[in-house]
């Protein structure tokens, strides 16, 4: 967002009242946080039956297994099948892990890094060593993501992340370059605009053609089921349509019950092509003996089957949707959008809301909100490096404080961003009359 | 064992016999199993409330953090400080992970490998390309240990694991080259000899020059409580030992609940310097948010403090003892050890028995065996490259099989180990007469 398309004589005429309403704001001595996502109390109250699962005397499967004993790399049928339904995918392309989907993605790029993926003409270590490992990385995106990518060293491209998915275009001419290896994406509900990717943008990078053999999109489905209304996405069997497009090995596709039962003890699952998850498991099963199946089966008592997901999933709306409500509202109201100070997403899931500020002013807000108490995100922490390059964008997340403290902290914010935006305007007015 | 040690005469005499029980062994169509180092059915229920903890309402820790949601990379402190009783070491130095300590030493390697740990002066990668990075194993050993060295293509050097603990000269003189940058050992009731590392040799090992300023010893206490008898060993306190003896960086010491509570759902321990951990969470928390909490809490439930552990244990020495004993009384009852045919150890804790049978005879004794239906584990695994190579060590696992079972089998393979060394004497026999 620039300047010029904001409203700066009409911003300039608010100045006393936006700086008195600061003034008030400081005066209240607040200590909101906006900058976790994650669960509040009330999300993981849902859940509570799972700590006393799976239960004395529930410990044989179906086949005979023994889940307190060792053993079962791929983890337990009994919530594969279960999460292969709700995902709509066969059962045996998917691995249950524990609980961190992250931690299945260090591991495939560490593992590609260090002995090559099973279309790898070599490690890419070894091409690192020679030049640069190139990733592709939609932005705004999920900062951890880019952390990771960061650690080992690749050069992070960024992409512009669009309302239908990442940028095609852009993308077809990246991967001519066989340096480019993979790229980030979360499909649906993206972390942190909420946007979702197109049947018809999925088909587009399943078909595209990569200079990079062993080119990976890691897929981080976090968000599939994540509704705020009462309408739940379609979800694409990217790894379907991947083998249909004559590329099967493409994708890695991830997701995990995070932020459906327990936020780090649920379980994660990885889905990918039989030639790709059986190259994850020739490292898998020498890195241990298996995820812990117990929680598998506590996870699976207490969903039944993959309705039951949905039906936690209602739960969350019902808590989420008046506080994502209330941030955009809240927004509107302050007439943020009508003076052209802001310009803001409206997820209909996930758990962000990404917000665009006047170019230059982003750091700007998070300090104002920080001395008036409000904890915010720092701003660019959804660019790789931490680097926005026109400083304008903000990572909302609403979900951990109760609904009223979000609403006093977005009021709060609402009037850091006039407050930057007014700034702004009148150092390009000092700036003009110094010609 | 050299056949020159066995009686040979009165071998041969006991031809017809042995082959006659041999005979009979087959006849009786067994299916036992003494293969797998995994705790039986009975030992799991001494664990089996665990099942149902923490518990309903039961998830807000002494510091307020709710276990439920994310964060906490270094895992509860109430689990922390229980280990740290436990171990008998600061619990500001042990780091509590999900169930498996092999996945954190697979990753200690691996992060040394890509990154290099914190005395690195490059990663271990960048001089594995220019020549060998080596490895100290001790012999016999813990195959998991050895398949993760061999899949970083490390070339392993064997040094004899003696009752006393590894070969301290032996190792003094191979950390003499820079190249050499780690050794895996089992401290306590070591797999598969059940062989203590005493405190001599710990100061030792604690004190030696290494060429590799980031050497690193995987002091493995994977058995730390696991008793056959009524004593508990002494626990070194492996990382004040070192930094007693100017190297406070040279252990990186992991232990687990996996064999006390439940076999891959219980609750891995990292014990290293500060330092060390330092490194360690650097890249931990690139790689995800942190462990399972909620199952570090139910532990926490389940054990009450460290006295909770040892009573635990003792009720598995109840289970296991018999079994153990069970083996080595047949060993000696079928004169194995008189007519020279075979050695065994004599463990009073941890999961393995180690045979050494007549030279050349170890696979041929795990085929007459399997052909009588026994599994036993394959002649050569606690080996690096399964390359035993005088084919005379087995390894024994006794502890899954109910007590019966393990009598039965244990008679048979007895019975294998005769017919073995009767055909090498035999073998030898009409090679002297040819000359």
């Amino acid at each position: 967002m620039k300047l010029t398309e904001a409203n700066t004589d009409r911003l300039l005429a608010l100045k006393d009242e936006v700086t008195a309403s600061y003034g008030e704001l400081k005066a209240r001595d607040l200590s909101l946080n906006l900058t976790r996502g994650k669960p509040s109390a009330e999300q993981l109250d849902v859940a509570e039956s799972l700590l006393a699962l799976p239960g004395e005397g529930d410990h044989i499967l179906a086949d005979g297994t023994d889940v307190r004993n060792y053993g079962g790399g791929d983890g337990i049928s009994e919530i594969r099948e279960l999460w292969a339904e709700v995902l709509g995918i066969p059962a045996e392309l998917v691995v249950a892990g524990d609980a961190s989907s992250l931690n299945i993605m260090f591991d495939l790029i560490s593992w590609s890094h260090t002995f090559g993926n099973n279309d790898s003409e070599r490690p890419w270590a070894a091409e690192a060593a020679e030049g640069t490992v190139k990733w592709i990385c939609p932005v705004p995106g999920y900062d951890r993501h880019f952390a990771i990518t960061e650690t080992f060293g690749y050069e992070m491209v960024t992409v512009p992340m669009n309302e239908d998915g990442p940028d095609v275009d852009a993308i077809r001419e990246l991967v001519k370059d066989p340096q480019v290896k993979g790229m980030w994406v979360v499909p649906v509900f993206s972390n942190p605009t909420g946007y979702t990717v197109t049947r018809e943008v999925a088909e587009a990078l399943a078909a595209l053609e990569t200079a990079a053999p062993d080119f990976r999109v890691i897929w981080d489905n976090a968000y599939a089921v994540h509704t705020l209304t009462d309408e739940f996405p379609e979800i694409l069997d990217i790894v379907g349509i991947a083998a249909a497009a004559g590329n099967p090995n493409r994708f890695w596709a991830m997701s995990s019950t995070s932020k459906i039962t327990l936020a780090g003890a649920g379980v994660a699952f990885f889905n990918s092509s039989a030639e790709n998850l059986d190259w994850y498991r020739k490292y898998a099963t020498i890195r241990g003996i298996g995820p812990n199946k117990v929680n598998q089966l506590a996870h699976a008592r207490y969903f039944g089957n993959a309705e039951g997901v949905r039906a936690v999933m209602r739960k969350h709306s019902g808590i989420l949707g008046p506080k994502f409500r209330a941030v955009t509202e809240i927004l509107e109201r302050r007439g943020l959008g009508d003076l052209g100070v802001a310009e803001w997403t409206h997820p209909e899931g996930g758990y962000f809301i990404s917000v665009d500020v006047i170019d230059g002013t982003a750091k700007r807000v998070v300090e104002l909100a920080k001395e008036a108490g409000i904890a915010l995100t720092g701003a660019g922490s959804a660019y790789p490096l931490k680097d926005d390059p026109n400083n304008r964008n903000l990572r909302l997340a609403p979900s951990l404080p109760p609904q009223e403290e979000v609403e006093v902290a977005m009021d709060g914010v609402a009037t850091c961003m006039l407050l930057a935006a007014i700034e702004a305007a009148e150092a390009a007015d000092a700036a003009e009359a110094v010609k």
